[in-house]
Formats: C-alpha cells, sequence, structure tokens
C-alpha cells in the first residue's frame, strides 16, 4: 500500500488491523504486518501500540465492543420490559451468528483472539450483562418483572441464553430447529421474572 | 495379562476397553490393544465387537449410560416435583463435574470419543430430556408446574442449564462462583415452570 498523508489514528491502525486479520488469519497481525499494509514505519504504529500483545487486544475489543454498541441502543428504549428483553437476546444472537455466518474465517480468527485475551471477553461479558440488568431493573420498576435482585437474575439470564451467542455453539447456529429452541428458553426465563418471586406453596 | 478362564462378555470386554483408554488416551483402544490387555486373541473380542468404530461406539455409551442410570433412580421419586427437578440437575451437573474433576485425563479421553460419536451423544441428550420429560409431566399432573408442552419445557431446562452439564464448559466447574450461578438459573427456570402459562397483561 503506498504511503498515505492520512493522519495515522488509532482506529485507522485497529482497522488496518482487521483487514490483515480477514485475509492472513490469527498466526498474522503483528505490528509489522499492519505497518506493512498501511504503508507507514512500524514506528509510527508502536507510538499508538507498544506491543503486538496490546495491539491484539484492542482489535479483539473492537470486535466485541461493535456488538455491545448496537446492543446498547436497544436497553433504553421505552416499552414492555419483555418485549425488550427478548428483542435484547434475539440482537445479541443474531449479531453472533452473523459474524459467524457470514465470515466464518474471521470470526474463528477472532476465536483464537478471544482465547489469548479472555481479560477483554470478561469486560464484555460484564458489559452485556450490566445491559441486560439494566432492562431487568427497568422491568420490575415497571411491575412487569419481579426479580429482587436484578443483577443475579440477568447474569442467571445471560448465562442460561448461553446456547444462542455463546461461539462455541456456533456450529449449531444453522441448524433449523435452533429459532425454536431459542423461543422456548426465552420464553421459560421471561416467565421466571415475571412470576411471583417466592417459593411454590 | 495371563489368559484367563472367565466367560469373555462383552461387559468384560468393555471394561478392558475403558481401562486401555484410560492408561493409553484416544489413540488407542483398538480391538488388538483390548485383546492384548484381557489375555486373549483378538478374534474373540471380534466375536463381540465386529470393529474398531463398533468398540469405540459402545464404550462410550457405556460411559453415559452410567449418568443416565443413576439419573434415572430420582425420576418416579414420590416427592414434590420442584425438588425432584432441582435435584435431578444437581445430580447430572455433579455426575459430569465429578467425572472432569477426578480423572481430567479419562475425561479428556472420552469427550475426544463423543465429539467421534455423536449419534451415541446424540441418543444420551434424548434419554435425559426424556427424563427430565417425565418431571415435568409429572409436576403438571400435580399442579405444582403449568408447562403446556412438557417435552419443550424438558429441552429447554436441559439447554438453558447447558453450561452446568455441557463438557465444553468444564475448565469453569471448579470456579468458586459455579454454584451460586447454578442455583440462580435453576431457581429462574423453576419459576418460570411455576408459572401460569400464559402471556403477561
Amino acid at each position: 500500500m503506498a504511503p498515505t498523508t492520512e493522519t495515522l489514528t488509532a482506529e485507522r491502525i485497529l482497522e488496518a488491523t482487521e483487514e490483515v486479520l480477514r485475509r492472513h488469519g490469527p498466526a498474522k497481525a503483528t505490528v509489522v504486518d499492519v505497518a506493512r499494509a498501511l504503508g507507514v514505519s512500524h514506528g509510527s504504529v508502536y507510538r499508538h501500540f507498544r506491543t503486538k500483545a496490546v495491539l491484539r487486544e484492542a482489535v479483539t475489543k473492537r470486535w466485541l465492543d461493535r456488538t455491545a454498541l448496537r446492543l446498547s441502543a436497544i436497553v433504553g428504549q421505552d416499552r414492555a420490559p419483555e418485549s425488550l428483553l427478548r428483542e435484547w437476546l434475539e440482537a445479541l444472537f443474531d449479531a453472533k451468528r452473523r459474524k459467524a455466518g457470514d465470515d466464518p474465517e474471521l470470526f474463528a480468527t477472532f476465536s483464537v483472539l478471544a482465547d489469548e485475551n479472555s481479560g477483554v471477553v470478561d469486560q464484555h461479558i460484564a458489559e452485556l450483562t450490566a445491559q441486560l440488568t439494566e432492562i431487568v431493573r427497568n422491568g420490575v420498576a415497571r411491575g412487569a418483572f419481579t426479580a429482587t435482585d436484578p443483577a443475579l437474575a440477568a447474569r442467571a439470564v445471560f448465562q442460561a441464553t448461553g446456547r444462542f451467542h455463546d461461539p462455541a455453539y456456533a456450529s449449531r447456529w444453522l441448524r433449523p430447529q435452533v429459532r425454536a429452541e431459542f423461543d422456548a428458553v426465552v420464553d421459560l426465563l421471561l416467565r421466571g421474572l415475571r412470576a411471583a418471586d417466592h417459593p411454590a406453596g
């Protein structure tokens, strides 16, 4: 790539890094590979990302943040809490499924990066669980849900729906029955959130 | 091993096969390895298991059946459906966790065999889901649960608790918070099963 006069921002470097990963897989995407793709010296990349590890962590975070950002637009909507929660879970499943289905090689590459950067993945899960907690808390405030501990209930909902967003299950997301399975799990969880929060008589 | 005069049953062959797997990992456990461990000719093993694939499938089924058998003893108990369902899920989690924790190498070996024999795994999941369906159906008959389709609800419960029995999660079963996570998911599912089965107002 020819040298460019555009300002070299962290965002441009991360864009180029994702493109290098897309073309060459997880083994590549060193600072030198990325500098070459941008037509700049590796010194200028190092000014933004001090090591290969920092660069790879940042590009992983950017990949995960795209999903979290899309979902955050749903959280604050002024709508019935149940349909909001269902839509949020559908949007999460759709986002992961699209990433896995549209470009399976890049998805596999980011799965390798996610394993390398488990701290970033933990932050991503904490961010998503915080969004869910807000939906549950709003639902309790509006009288639609009855959870006594919204954060605990949100984590349970996130974990109980793992089959529909955990990349370990990606190979099963194209099966014809997956949509009915998703609906059955979400229906059951919504009934649980809606129910009076006391032991059965 | 010295030749023995005991009758060579399929069960004895499978016991020896599991022992060979325990000692040598998934690459071993051919008919010849097993015949050698038993001190018999491989012809006598072939009379019970025609191919290595049939032998490995049968030893995988035996490994999974042990869990299913232990759980089946819980299903028919005459007790409150909620505590029965909770105990069944705990017993499943305990059985898987013990297999993974007590002998991680054998667990890893059987994970390889399970990937090779997905039909046997599907049967195992169908068997466990049938047990769960019976618990849910009995709970509906006793007025404790309200699912309109017990088989659908049972599958949803099984899938929503995957984190606590799917071997893909084994590395997380020793974390200190896992027990609280299990309780939160099961509490939510039980509330969902207990709730009136109609859309919220």
